[in-house]
């Protein structure tokens, strides 16, 4: 089947034909999303995109994380790139990137503008991501190798279903919004470690609202200006992949971060956390701390001697002290500059052996704990192992308590009772209280 | 030297710097921008962005052609369409693109929003597309080839530098606001035929203005998105062209449509319109025109049948016809679907005989006229041929009057006393009278 003929299928799927585990996923994405969000709203970045708002005006149809309403297509660029500031949202390894902060800004965005439902919002979610996945699957891993950030590109057409769905487009004008999308949708990876990767989220979503828009106006645009003759995809990848027939959602794949560290030292983190269980471990009782992990991973997360906060998140040797002595790896405040100086940690540190194993996936974490008194402790863990519902649901609650207090308690306290309230609740939450507490009532 | 270096030479050179010739053109690129603006007002896609506009309201710094004023982003984004719209806009060949419909809307943009003058308007849209020339040619045919549009791609770059010399950004911001350009610029040619073509030039203007303003806003981008490892360069041609050295102004080698068809026609019709003169041509006098062209355009316009309007502006038959007897071919208006089928058009154009020649240059067109009589005519034009500054500013005047009667004649009376006008007053110029006449008279 072609691409787009798939895409269109998928986003005329109706409400109730949802598999419920995808749905019951999108939920965890949305709350996970909103505590990302609200935890990323004070970071400079944020900030600027918020005084461009401000600077615009214009109808407050849609909610600001962490500010006033504004226009739909504004709203979801600011809230595409505050909520990926902190680079703690989901991701999809298959999709290669972040599905959340480029799709959930745009049919928030939308949703509040045409006051549809959580539940359709949930939806909405739910299928533009799966399309964004199916986009990113074609554009393939040799698109992110030549320097396109699959969060961006992919995500913007993903964005584009969920915004035109919520639209109530046709599948004529769906056609002409994902055309509308190959002509705008844009993002490169070599803006990482600036404040240009999360503006990519907020350039995917935004890129979305303005295509649903303009289709639903009756905007032309090329029969398939995806995976047509010099689309998207043609133009954007040396190596297009196969396009997967639709049955099931690949959605159900999507990984949650659970330590606010680089994605590459989770499964180390999480294997060391099973040995330790619940008590934290004294750290001069263990001689060597054994790791294999994916060769790809050596050049990312294996700092040997970090200087900063932001570098111990990129840092095996300092982050299985962390993990093991009962450390808070789970809130993005923990990694502070003075960590990097911690004389405990990085005497630890010299005892942590990390190789690369090309047996072990990316996703893996292989290796062995030994103690000085002799015993040793095998370390593994999966992280493409399928975490039962209600254990993601009380980890993901537990991060956005970490990341908010109990903020982010009350945001999960919402997860039952998600369907029946309206989008504009959801986006209550997100924008700042204004003088008279009228936007956060909602 | 570096295209990224080259750039922020350009973007810091001062007004009083730039050529008398070349700034000369930027006038009077300015003045034929307007004039296809307003000329393409009432197009439905026109109509369709300033619903957008309007839909999302916000500080009315910016004029919006046919409408009411809009944020600078809103305004470049409707003004960069609506002014491509007609495709009557000009062109630079080594760009391969159009460069006043990517550019002006954002320099003006900016410039209203910043109550600059005229004559730093103008200075900022010289340099931005001088700037666009130079990522374009380092993109090369190759992007074009692969399925880029350089108008929209290469223009952005263009549309940024302009906007942010107009927003007084310093050298270190300029390089961000190039930065997120790169994750930002995107276009592709596949859109051709359908709105997204006109979208691609609006897109490339409010890129402009959204990336410099979050350079003023003091964001940050990877050092070198644009030329660097990664950038823009490399992910988007599959063979980068030689920067050239920073001498003189490639712009002066814009060229402006003086016919609202085809630009592949335009020097065939100039060496017939040589050939008559001042009067008319009885077609029946005329046995054969010969016409020997660049083979390239035989796939483009050498429509022997055309079955519409649009078809017409393809035909080397129809138009030649038009030409010798004296048919307007300079107002858009003209080319409608009842010529196609005009019998003595149609009668004519069997008398036309095109061939290829890969001698002739894509601006040339060489070949001679045969009448009844036996006299036989050489037939000769390039377009790459410098045209005298007051015989350009004559003809895009009286191009100006064709499209827009009295009003266009009105605008070139601007000419003279530009640079003395605030940027307010173009926009003015540009914008739909409110009711009270308040804008109009800006």
């Amino acid at each position: 089947m072609q691409l787009m003929d798939q895409l269109l299928d998928l986003a005329a799927m109706r409400e109730e034909d949802l598999p419920g585990r995808a749905l019951a996923l999108a939920r965890f994405s949305l709350l996970d999303w909103m505590a990302c969000g609200l935890a990323g709203k004070d970071e400079p970045l944020a900030r600027k995109l918020r005084s461009l708002a401000v600077s615009e005006g214009g109808r407050p149809v849609a909610s600001v994380i962490g500010g006033e309403a504004a226009p739909a297509r504004m709203a979801a660029l600011v809230n595409g790139a505050t909520s990926h500031a902190l680079d703690y949202d989901d991701t999809h390894f298959a999709h290669v990137g972040h599905l959340s902060v480029a799709i959930y800004p745009a049919a928030l965005a939308v949703a509040e503008d045409c006051d549809a439902t959580a539940g359709a919002l949930v939806a909405g979610f739910l299928i533009g991501a799966e399309a964004a996945i199916r986009v990113g699957k074609v554009l393939g891993r040799a698109h992110y190798n030549l320097g396109f950030h699959q969060t961006a590109t992919a995500g913007a057409f993903g964005a584009t279903v969920a915004a035109g769905r919520l639209y109530d487009l046709n599948r004529d004008q769906m056609r002409v919004a994902l055309g509308l999308c190959a002509t705008r949708a844009s993002g490169l990876k070599s803006q990482f470690g600036t404040m240009g990767k999360p503006y990519n989220a907020g350039i995917a979503a935004a890129n979305g609202v303005e295509c649903a828009a303009l289709a639903r106006l009756g905007f032309t645009s090329a029969d398939d200006g995806l995976a047509g003759p010099q689309g998207f995809v043609e133009t954007h990848t040396p190596e297009i992949g196969a396009v997967e027939p639709l049955s099931g959602m690949l959605f159900e794949d999507n990984k949650y971060k659970l330590h606010a560290c680089c994605h590459g030292t989770h499964a180390m983190i999480e294997a060391l956390l099973a040995v330790r269980g619940k008590d934290a471990l004294d750290l001069d009782a263990v001689e060597e701390v054994a790791l294999r992990t994916n060769p790809r991973w050596l050049k990312v997360c294996d700092i040997k001697l970090p200087r900063t906060g932001l570098e111990v998140k990129f840092s095996y040797a300092w982050l299985a002290g962390m993990a093991l002595r009962g450390d808070g790896t789970g809130d993005d405040r923990a990694y502070t500059d003075a960590l990097a100086s911690d004389g405990a940690l990085a005497a630890f540190a010299r005892r942590v052996r990390v190789t690369g194993d090309e047996t072990v996936s990316d996703l893996q974490a292989e290796g062995q704990l030994r103690f000085r008194d002799g015993t040793v402790v095998p370390l593994s863990h999966d992280l493409a192992d399928e975490i039962p519902q209600e254990v993601l649901a009380r980890r993901l609650r537990q991060k956005a308590e970490a990341l908010l207090g109990a903020r982010g308690g009350a945001l999960w306290d919402m997860a039952d009772r998600l369907d029946q309230c309206p989008a504009r609740a959801i986006g209550a939450q997100l924008a700042a209280p204004l003088p008279d507490g009228g936007m956060a009532a909602g």
